[in-house]
């Protein structure tokens, strides 16, 4: 797939060091290794230059012990885990695993320093938002990013909000989340002139609809700058933040 | 129905100046006049003390003459037409009606001097909430209430709404109306102490869903004091903002 | 944020007794206590002359006691604590907190007298509708109204609901509460002259979507002085009844 | 498919008036008449002793002149078209064709007498259900009922239905016909001992969503004996009803 | 409500033995008993000839206890406790109690013989549908009909009801009671020309959406005579058809 | 793409005919022309066997004579539009163009001659489904299969159905077209052993929501052998039952 | 319903040695052994030529072992359970049974070798997605099929999937099942020439709304040769894979 | 609202020459025009650095030609005004106003030189979907951007996409904007390693819901980078692009 392994294996058939039929083989190889219960991708780090993350809901603690083995093996530094239950990581077979209980987020490796352009604001409506917060916080931060947590300042108390104008105002990016009627979004992307990043929460009773109510409303934002991710997606969140905040020319 | 008019039949019957025949036909007799296609409600004003208000959605120019006509004998002195296309407003057989196109509202009769405690503040998200602002305002006029119109303060702009600040503390009944995401009336009701009624409106486009998305926003606000009518029902929101304004022990 | 605070703060660095930069970190300071995991606002009481709220859905007992007691320090003679489950309320280490089971309330203060214009009706459609209207009762009750509760009156046995007539013809504010197909409010809404508050429940099952067939058939209502809160929103209904029971000119 | 024709098939073959291979033909063969664009059923009236309706959405001119015109030379006393436009009847080459504007239903023959056990009311929340509601009374008139209109009678002023209690403590079947909320239906319900079918209109705006509001509120309905048919399904009901008011043992 | 019993009152005023106040107190009293969680209607056997049903869900063993022993005292014959789970069926205090399991239903009292004109066949498209046809199936027996069960006939063998084509066609009332697409209905439609109700059940998985994909079949039924009651509503299904099944002019 | 011509290009690298930049543009060529509004895909036909098809909807006559015109210029024998209304379908300049106003199909070439394994039955539940019905047999007959039409069999009358329960059970593929309640797809997997592709349609009313009801009764047959297609698709099923009448070992 | 069963008994009406009463019972007599709680069809197996499949959520233990040993005294030699959860099978009384605790299916009988025309490709987005591809490919395999698994190929990693192009494009049928957004459908509808069926699963969280935006999205898929089954529904899909895999002219 | 112009207004009171009384004034002052019908904000380049845009949607000809007359005057040098319809745009008396009928896009003043960081790629599924398209593209062209358009590369097709690797491996952002299932902006996500800006199309029909199917199956997307504005939201997508390409330390 990438365009200058192509053109090296094209060099090489030239230079005769190849046969057409490995070529087509080697193009055609699985760059990861197969488990079996998961295809796992060796190559991402060098073309993406950044950890690797495994999606730990669904996973048993024997697969996921079986993946980041995989991966330590081949030298991969740091490791998350997101969306691991407590349970499943006390069962999980390696040591260096520190488990972060409201993120719900296992971390294998050390968080490095920050090397983005400027700071990620992650700012959440209210109390119960907190593991969906943490989730993007922590994802930002293993990703490189120096994060400002900015929680529980809702709409229902906009002075709480506007309060803290000047830590919204010096973000390059701000991740927005929040359940209910989800309006901090949208309040945000009118104060801030940097990119938000909506993460609508499941948080809510009623005409919530498990954050339906919220997704809605941050998809219709009048501000300019908004975009969305999925309900409870923190993840996604902090890691899109992270692209933008070393976007480079 | 009501408990004063039965109590004087039965003295009646007592008296023997009714029999007991007549007064169950009385009891059951029809408080209205039957027009085949509506049924006319006199007694509404001396029972509820407020004009009437046809709503004028689906009804032909005959019909609407018929019932106004009828109402305007029994002396009814305002009458409201709620939902009335210009069409169907130029057909109408009554020369006292003035027509107010953005509200689509046609009255009869003369708008009352003010009478209630305070004054009622009509605020829209946006320019386009006008229509439905019009109808909440005039209703809200027509039923001896001062109106004070605070348009397009949406909160992708929230200074313009803060400029205000000065206006939302000294209502006693607040009308948001707002369409997209309908997060105007979170902050109102954030920032208020009187109720506030939320109206959700059909403006917007994509997952607005006709309003839907600003009526959930609005069900789910955090903030205290809000409660929410249908979506575009100008007319609900002013005719529920009087009867708060004319609250009295 | 407050208009005369904000004139107070300019008189005082035109008398020189506060630095300008002083005076921008004052206007931007934190009217609330900073607990970490919550913003526990102390103004409010003064600003809004209500006893404090906690919505404990989702919060430990830990950050229930930590927060009931930054308030009680602070003096607040009233606190409510909503959605708090038997379980929770046991672990609460505030030795003065009383818990109403049906209600889900727990209540540190005394319940003060009734200072409103009227009495606030409090209506169910069935039995199960009780936890949603203790909710909206109790809350009324802490907010200093006289509350009369008359519950399974559904219009499925409408002579039930008839034979209150007089209670419903003397409230000040009705809140009525009703699951399945919500038909109650439509028909209290054509009985009272009063403001209706109706509150759908989620009391149902099939088609009833969990309280959506209540909600869309209250937001329906074609009766006049209608408005509606959130699916099991005792709370939001108790809160705002109590406003516009309290209403002066 | 009919048993005492399957039998009569089965005796001839046992007599010899019938060869098998004849006999499965004729099981098989198609008791209706093939229009290429429709299938024309000539059994009905005998099977079901009722008049053939045709449901006229979508059917051009040309093909409702050709059923018809089928039905009649095979001796059919009675066609409705239902849901035809007037500029479809225009162009109906069928002379003795009758058109009726409101319920929007065309006629060929001869309504009959009233054939049924008792009589079946139509009821309306308002005057725009009125389209809905002829559709059901026709129709019901058309198979032998006697109907009973009862227009305009919604619970926002349920003083107009309580007083026709007699009339609907008389009914045989209650068609019950309302748009917006629904709440008609459950009212009429609780008050009736009789079957009641809920015909819930697309009438109404914003939350109503065509209808949906009123359908979900009626089959929710807390009041036993009743069961409801497809929004605007006015014929549906009025042919449920005239089987009902058929019922003998 | 009554016009007999108004009749009578009014008679009483004037006759002298009853004052006009205690009559209107009269007119308004409750003709129910006030349990405080629920009002048990006693006159409604009487109205309505038939037996009483408790609606169980939600409901502690001790209110049902309280509410059949209420009716008991007051002469109720038989009662019907519906949705009542194991659990609590248990420590109902009430030794006449017997338990139908699959139905889920409690009853007290003899079953009557049937009175009704014909049979009413109770049919399901699946096992799993038993639960909903046995509560429709002992409501309508408890009502005095004769239930014939028509099992496991669902469309995807339409053998299965192709074979008992005679018992569909002598049923006066039919209950089609069917989960998934809930097809059975409209073939039963097809097939019967007496009522059919259908009853859409929450069997199924994926998009049948607990229901509602059932529901929606049977509301767009192009088979004429069928209408349809809520999900699961077993108990509403058995009380129509025993209404239907006992007409009489 | 295509596995033997990587090969071969690699094998030309190799000796020494082609270098491999050019290897590497030759690989990401376009193998399509580009007409800057659609990107027309030569190579299609070699590589599937089967015609062309323009998706008509949203085109303008422009857009469709230069694609038709650049796919006859390099040869294609046979052209589809589908979804062309007959005003676009007069601008196209194409003189060989026929036009198929029911199926709103145009077709340049010759239909060929059928070359599957069997016969493709279309069935449809309604005269209303024909437009969507004519769009499968066109696009089927146009691929090269034989095509036998059973319109109008809708399981209301469910005899009309058996009666052509020879031609249900001889065919190859099914495609079963229904609006309303979708019934037929049900019954058509219960009695045929061969794939049924369902096709719901937007005929209908109220809650028929557009097809949804049809789609989500067809989603959830119990009868195997069934799959689904979007609603109103006719092409896809088509399409899809001409690969299933040509699968081959 | 057999057209040479009818013929049979025909023919002995007219040899005398059936008399046409008997006839009409044989015609209508159940060809299923009824067990009370299911009708248990023993033709199958000759009908359509496949095991028999006993959908096993919602029944009990001992119904299962019911109708499997009613099955195997017919003798039936293989027989699947789907749906069947670990306690249950574990409670099954039948020896032979083999338990596959992915799938969550039960085994009686020997899995026969291949008999289809080519091999079916079981295709899955991601890990999570394994349960539902593991009942579509037990299910083929059962039928009769050659079945490659190819799983976690989700677009996320597009190479994952290209690098086993070769596989696809020699597919006879491919199942593909993805969950959360089901893009895996449409690239593989546009990479292959096969027949495609899409399975939706209930994998992932948020918006996914449990299989609904995977289901939508295979719905609107733009590639041609893509069908759906029910979200979850790997037996379905594997099923009808089989049928096409065994289609002979 | 901005921090250094309240410090300035703070420092003016110290030194005497603005009173507290006109510096609460001054803070509280609109920083907009008020044109009755909208408030139009001339601090907003200064403050954003960036264009005025008028959302045209629902505006008359004469409010939007009062909006740009009243930006001239105030020296605003490039304005845009989305969704203007042709019809609308005739009757604008701005002279200078340049119209693009694809995008529905009024231009007045000049676009400015590209000053982004890199290129923005503007991608599409299909050919309809080009209005969104170079909605977003003339937006970011129109905020100083390079636009690289990418059309009618959709996953149907998937060598079409795979053959602009090049182009897209080289973007700084991509907006990717699709309708029907919306694969497109899946892939793209898993092919990319810069920030992904799905915008969902209301093109497609059936199951596509107006754009719900693209949307939902965007949010669901597992490649990470994503996140999603709303349907047919070009403008937003551009706008959100090009604060992106803009991010500097």
């Amino acid at each position: 797939m990438n365009k200058q392994e192509t053109l090296n294996i094209l060099e090489k058939i030239k230079a005769g060091t190849l046969s057409p039929e490995d070529a087509l083989s080697k193009l055609c190889t699985e760059p990861f290794e197969d488990l079996e219960f998961a295809k796992v991708d060796h190559h991402r780090e060098l073309r993406q230059g950044i950890p690797e993350v495994i999606y730990g809901s669904g996973k048993t603690a024997e697969q996921i012990t079986g993946i980041v083995t995989a991966m330590l093996k081949k030298g991969q530094r740091l490791i998350l885990i997101t969306r691991l239950t407590p349970e499943i990581a006390k069962q999980v077979q390696i040591p260096a695993l520190r488990y972060e209980p409201i993120a719900k987020i296992g971390i294998v490796g050390e968080i490095p320093k920050p090397s983005g352009i400027g700071k990620i604001v992650v700012a959440t409506g209210g109390t119960s938002d907190m593991p969906v917060a943490e989730e993007a916080a922590l994802t930002a931060e293993a990703l490189g990013n120096e994060v400002v947590r900015l929680y529980d300042v809702g709409v229902a108390g906009i002075h709480r909000l506007l309060s803290k104008l000047d830590v919204i105002m010096n973000a390059q990016v701000i991740i927005s989340i929040a359940g209910m009627e989800g309006a901090l979004t949208s309040v945000m992307g009118g104060l801030a002139d940097c990119p938000v990043i909506g993460v609508p929460t499941s948080v809510g009773y009623g005409a919530s609809f498990g954050g339906v109510a919220a997704l809605l409303s941050m998809l219709n934002s009048c501000a300019s700058g908004v975009s969305v991710v999925n309900i409870d997606n923190g993840f996604g969140a902090g890691y899109l933040a992270s692209i933008i905040n070393h976007q480079r020319g």
